[in-house]
This record gives C-alpha cells, structure tokens and sequence, in this order.
C-alpha cells in the first residue's frame, strides 16, 4: 500500500497555490516567458495568462511582470513575491510528502 | 491563507482507502447495517455494497460481514479486519492533518 495526496492552499475559501498552480509559475521563472510555460503545461496563452490573473487576484499579491517587445520580443518573469512564494510552496510539499511517508510507515508498518 | 489536504491509500494503483471509504465502513461498525450506512451517505444500498466489495477485492482481505434476516431482519458488521484498517486510516488521517498544519504555520508564518 502507498499513501497519496493531493496539496494546495486557500486563500478566503479560494485556492491559491497548488501543484499545478506553482508549476506554471516555476517554469515562468524557468523560461523566461509565459508563452514557452504555458506551452510545457499543454496550456493556451490566454488560460495560463487568466490563472496567473486568478492567484495573483486571489492573493492580492503580483507575481508575474512582463517586459513589453523590443527586438527580442517581450519577456516574462516572476516578481521577488513570486519568487518567495514559489519556493515556500516547493518547501512545504517537501516536507509534507515526508511526513506523509513517515507518517503512513509508523502507522501501518507490519499491521496491514 | 489555510492548506488544504485529499489523502488517500493505493494498493497496486487501485484506491484502496480514502476519507469517503473509510466513513462508509465507520457507519457500517456504528450502525450495524450497511442499508444504514448507505442512508447516511446518501448512497443507494447497491452501490454501497459494490464500494465495500470494490474495497474488499482491490486489498485482498474480508472487511464486512451480513448476517442472515431472522425475526429483526439482518445486520451487517465490520469484520476484525475491517475494524482494524479503519482504526489505523483513521490515526493516520489525524496525524497527517496536525503535521501539515504543522509544516505550513513553520514553512510560511511571517512571510505570507
């Protein structure tokens, strides 16, 4: 037997931060762009452009700035807040997944 | 901001056990009848029925036994198995919920 779990944060009975959610905001800060994130996450521009939208609304907080064209074209990239968040998040999965791990072990070690 | 958690047990990727699961087998052992605790979920007796048979088969082990009609009709009740694997999701369930909020007030208090 395994122990799963799904994980995310509500804001005012909203979700946040999720998985999903820190994901694209990850490869944000990965590539740069949110085209070339959205396009790794199987997402339209104009979805993955909304959900930023949505959390940055939610929390009240921005995360995302762009960079208007110019000959390289405009760029995208998260704010210091985003930034933050991005890796509180990834540490608190971390450490929830552990848990759950050991959790799970001490409970049904050798009983089931 | 609050986390939130689904949590859930897999036996060779078949959902074994999950808060749904396990309250249908606590109003088993509670009420004595899973027509009972069908009632109380909501749940016609048959699809009830398929659930715990559903459960039964993806772990490999007995959790409910029915007792014939006779003069008061008859009854359904845990079997120790069963008993047992309710009680143990149970303290998991309890004890993954304390360490996530645990993890989120350290992970993000003052910082969010």
């Amino acid at each position: 037997m395994q122990p799963r779990t799904k994980l995310w944060v509500e804001r005012n009975g909203k979700i946040v931060l999720s998985d999903y959610r820190v994901r694209l905001l990850r490869l944000v800060d990965e590539t740069g762009s949110l085209a070339d994130a959205a396009a790794a996450m199987h997402l339209s521009y104009r979805r993955a452009w909304g959900k930023v939208r949505e959390i940055e609304r939610n929390l009240g907080v921005k995360l995302v700035e762009s960079e208007a064209g110019g000959a390289g074209g405009g760029g995208s990239r998260l704010t210091a807040d985003g930034r933050r968040l991005v890796e509180l998040y990834e540490r608190f999965r971390t450490s929830v997944e552990r848990d759950v791990s050991d959790e799970f072990l001490r409970t049904f070690r050798s009983r089931a």
